[in-house]
């Protein structure tokens, strides 16, 4: 205690218990009723009340300096926001609603000034938009900046969309535009300097919005035999799917709802098709509906397009229908970090 | 999917999927009825169901090389289970049950094979241990070795013993002996290769034990007025709960269950006195009685000694009597990333 009143001033708000506190101050900021949180940040560990007829869904993302962003080219404020709303991602793919959060934090001590107070600013816009309270998280110096972030959230007991429920012949959908978020980490790497976080084509690389609302209808309706979330593109997630079904799928190429690319690339079709089916981080929801439910799919959920590209197949391959009309393996190319370097 | 089929030999095993199905049979392996998981590793997130009568207590602790341990010198096994083994301490601080946990890994490929085997191996001793089923995670690959662990347990609704509660006069009591780890940890740091797990002076350090049983006891008679688990060092720790509960205390030497120091060093009380005050990682609990429970107090539970050191003052200062009768305040000098280099 005294030795930590005569620190110079130059290394004052450099203790741990000083950037607990400040993280504290975020915890304080972002409470809302109703989140089950009961004791928040500053003890031994966090106690959360369970809803009576919910289930409670745990899931923990990595978030790391050089493997999911870059220092210098990645506002801090779209860190923050990020680091949240991938590990919300995971939660809306079981039709749940978010709760509450838990943030592992290791920085170097150049970065406990500015850069974490824009960090913190992106991390409570999105806990404030997304109804997720912080709720406890451990802190370390660190030469490279590491976020480990573990969301839980609840859904009605028996309602969760789990991956292994797709059936042959049903149909396979997709929310919003594939390849977006890989585009816009095109144009960042290429650039040597911080980009302007306002950029639209940049938007949904720097701040996904996970699909809870689409997330939750489905639940609650009973509409999805299975779902997940489209976090390292469709190539490489949709296997994961047919395996936890056992089943296999065919895409339509011509159906998949790419983005545009800039006007100068040597192919733009061929490369609209690339990243939709192997850009990683689109955060959209993939999911399969039985036909007998196809009707009551609208063709927007709160305004994000719920787009049919497919079908569940009973043999077990993934197979991609070409413009041209021909059928061909898709090939596995999404991402994937212990085969390739992204 | 064909992609994957046709890697060369070499590379096979190293694929973010296989690497989760590895974990995935950990997971199967450690699972036990009761734990409340419904859905464990696999999906997009876990499942779990919360007891009747009960709160969750939520935790994350993360686990560096470099920072927690050393790359070369621990054993992977004591790796694997310290990092479970920390987490739970948590648990124990607050008088709770261990149910599940999340598992963050971020391995270097070098390390998916033998190393990753024996990390698994102390990571499944310990979850069987301390009954706390694997319920999910997420890996990546990264240069060093990264594991962030986030835990939930159990603990009867408002039976939780929180940092906040000490009143003046309440006895200060810790469990076990103070300042092994750390003594454990300077000779680890002293050598030049990968220790013998089996050295007795070692074990408390490396395998260090939760102090489940009796956090849980304290908790179900309603004997402790505040608690929490010391890993930073007594001296770092012990302002903490005074903080939280908006008291001092006076701390007497001569009462400390220090642990005796090899010969040789200069001189074996101070060193003794060193690490029992400063020395982290001990996982020993520290909480409060109040007097009128006092003689209610074992003076040791389930084989762990527990041990009145002091008392809590009204007065908000941090005192240490010292064994020549003298009052002097007490140093924070224990274990803090932010202010000093370990």
């Amino acid at each position: 205690m005294e030795k930590t009143k005569h620190l110079p001033a130059k290394l004052k708000g450099l203790g741990e218990d000083t950037l607990l506190g400040r993280i504290e101050d975020i915890a304080a900021r972002t409470a809302i009723r109703g989140s089950g949180v009961r004791l928040g940040v500053g003890d031994d560990a966090s106690l959360f009340r369970g809803s009576n007829g919910f289930e409670q869904i745990l899931t923990c993302d990595w978030f790391l300096e050089g493997t999911h962003f870059l220092r210098d080219q990645h506002p801090p404020d779209a860190v923050g926001w990020k680091c949240l709303a991938r590990a919300l991602s995971d939660v809306a793919a079981m039709g749940g609603i978010p709760r509450c959060f838990l943030l592992g934090l290791a920085l170097p001590a150049s970065h406990t000034g500015e850069w974490l107070d824009e960090f913190l600013r992106g991390l409570r816009r999105a806990a404030k938009r997304f109804g997720c309270v912080l709720a406890g998280g451990d802190t370390t110096r660190r030469t490279g900046i590491l976020i480990n972030v573990t969301v839980v959230g609840e859904v009605r007991t028996g309602r969760a969309i789990l991956r292994s429920g797709a059936r042959a012949s049903d149909v396979l959908f997709v929310s919003g535009h594939l390849g977006e978020a890989e585009l816009g980490l095109e144009i960042i790497r290429k650039s040597k300097r911080r980009v302007e976080s306002r950029d639209p084509i940049l938007r949904k690389h720097l701040y996904p919005e996970p699909r809870l609302a689409l997330g939750r209808w489905l639940a609650e309706k009973r509409l999805a035999s299975a779902m997940m979330d489209l976090s390292d593109g469709l190539s490489t997630d949709l296997p994961r799917l047919c395996a936890a079904s056992e089943v296999g799928a065919l895409v339509e190429a011509e159906k998949l709802p790419t983005v545009r690319v800039r006007k100068g690339g040597p192919s733009l079709d061929e490369d609209s098709l690339r990243l939709a089916l192997h850009g990683g981080d689109d955060y959209e929801l993939l999911f399969t509906v039985p036909r007998a439910k196809l009707r009551r799919i609208p063709r927007s959920v709160g305004g994000i397009p719920i787009t049919a590209i497919g079908k569940i197949t009973k043999e077990r391959r993934l197979l991609l229908l070409e413009k041209s009309g021909r059928e061909v393996l898709l090939p596995n190319r999404g991402w994937d970090p212990f085969r390739q370097k992204r």
